[in-house]
């Protein structure tokens, strides 16, 4: 298979954990050893563990000596892999969809990990134009290790996208979830895997942002119970008065939340929830939309707006198809 | 990587020539070489062609030793590759999706391919109950070859249904596309990919089936010209008599092609392709449906009906979702 192939199974891999990396960027990584072996699939899955490189990089060790008994702690795991490596992976190749840090930060760098186990090629799917961190190439390749940039680029620029937004001003995304047949009403319409994954994105956001309307119909508690995790800051954006809410709904019995009337001006990672006049009133000023499509029919009406959209990434959630798209820009 | 991922790879390919193998089965086969590393994923992709096993086996080789220049023919090919291997597959793995065919058909017996080859494991996700085909995993184990059965069996048994079914009687689908938003109005729904996809399962059928509203509304042509491949057969369904219809309605000038008012009773894979209310009305003879769902939204009616669907096997063509169907029982 060519590095295409292995470069998009750690794009799509990545994809997964899309936005749950938050305020990191989501990345993948692909192991391989030195016969061209597939041994790890790996990416970043949240803020504080362990980077792509290195969750690969444990899975691969693990695989090639399952007595290993490796630390849970990212620091802790970096510095044993480093010293009990027992030259497993030397000669391995490493595809990995963005330039692995350069850098000490919250984990030492990736690129000493490759340099210091022996790896004999690096593939790397785009470049980090961090300050901070960049310059990974560079120094792989001052360690003699093959390094060959620009594989599945635009993929791995697509897949960065809510990183270098959020990173600079706020990344907006509007979650929507549809039948088989476009209605967002009746019952429960999406699969439980579908709302725990939507779940775990509100439990990482700066601000869940709501309308008025679903608030007085639904009375909705909007925590995140289903990833067992931290309920978001809520804003609702009405025309009534905070004040005058049924103080009774359950949103505002959510301890230790925030309840907003206007979008603060430090939330950096916002997502709208709402249905078809939620979306057109906020659709312009979107980054993103995710969408889940259950694979039922009903008989209620769709969701009724135009809009162009091209799907970044989709996958499946039990029987559910989800897509994040962008807006199609018609120049 | 374990088993299932591997065999997962051959049945997703296999998915994707679903119905285009008509009569034959899809299989899907991939090929490890003795270290383990992926040389081929590849399918059955048409009747007459190549079976998966030697379609996957000719791209390892070819992969292998570039200089190969192989026969096209799917017999000739088989045996030029008996003959002119060069041990490069020696202690190779496979994985395919059905029990290798033990028969001379009207290609040669894929375990043949594989003893001759030097293949040391072969890794089946279910077996063959055809009389005339199977014994395929005796006759490798025979052959001194680690044979396993039953990886992945659930998802390879799904993938054999539509052939299980045209085999003893007929197998009915049902064709709808629709926006993301539920909608099959409006000028045309999906990508040109999948009505490619869709025009290529019509150059396969038995029978296209439509109703006389569709025929009088839209006055198709019901062709496969996005394929370049043969136009189907037509039955109209209608209460309108046959002879009433406009004869210059463009699927009445295909040449060759018979134009039935019921459904004659050879025909064993059949299509039918409609709407809302075509769909209401035949929905319970289907054995399986075919949808596909765009990526636009846009502020048109749904198709409203209620049924609960279980994916099979879902896919992408461009900026569509297509997803491949059958109806969840209720017991």
């Amino acid at each position: 298979m060519n590095h295409e192939f292995y470069m998009n199974l750690a794009i799509d891999e990545a994809w997964k954990y899309q936005f749950l990396t938050y305020p990191n960027p989501a990345v993948g990584c692909v192991i391989l050893d030195k016969n061209g072996k597939i041994l790890s699939i790996e990416a970043h899955k949240e803020a504080g563990k362990a980077h792509a490189e290195l969750e690969a990089v444990s899975k691969a060790l693990k695989i090639l000596n399952p007595n290993l008994v490796l630390p849970q702690n990212a620091n802790d795991l970096h510095e044993f892999i480093c010293k009990n490596h027992q030259n497993l992976l030397k000669d391995a190749t490493a595809y990995v969809s963005l330039e692995p840090c350069n850098h000490q930060g919250k984990t030492p760098p990736c690129t000493k990990l490759f340099s210091t186990l022996g790896f004999s090629e690096v593939f790397i799917a785009t470049k980090d134009e961090h300050k901070l961190a960049s310059g990974g190439a560079e120094f792989l390749k001052n360690q003699g290790i093959k390094v060959q940039i620009g594989i599945c680029e635009k993929r791995a620029k697509e897949l960065l996208k809510p990183f270098l937004k959020w990173q600079k001003s706020s990344f907006k995304i509007f979650k929507l979830a549809l039948s088989l047949n476009g209605s967002a009403l009746g019952k429960i319409v999406s699969s439980k895997a579908s709302r725990t994954y939507a779940h775990r994105i509100r439990s990482k956001l700066d601000l869940l942002v709501v309308g008025g309307e679903t608030i007085s119909y639904d009375r909705p508690i909007l925590d995140a119970r289903l990833a067992n995790a931290k309920a978001p800051n809520v804003c609702i954006l009405s025309h009534k008065k905070l004040e005058t809410f049924d103080k009774n709904i359950p949103l505002f019995g959510v301890p230790n939340r925030q309840v907003f009337s206007s979008i603060p001006n430090d939330a950096r990672f916002i997502m709208y929830e709402g249905g078809e006049n939620f979306l057109n009133a906020f659709k312009d000023e979107m980054d993103m939309f995710l969408i889940f499509s259950s694979s039922n029919l009903n008989t209620f009406e769709n969701v009724k707006l135009d809009m162009k959209l091209k799907p970044l990434y989709k996958g499946f959630l039990e029987n559910d198809t989800y897509g994040i798209y962008e807006k199609i820009q018609i120049s």
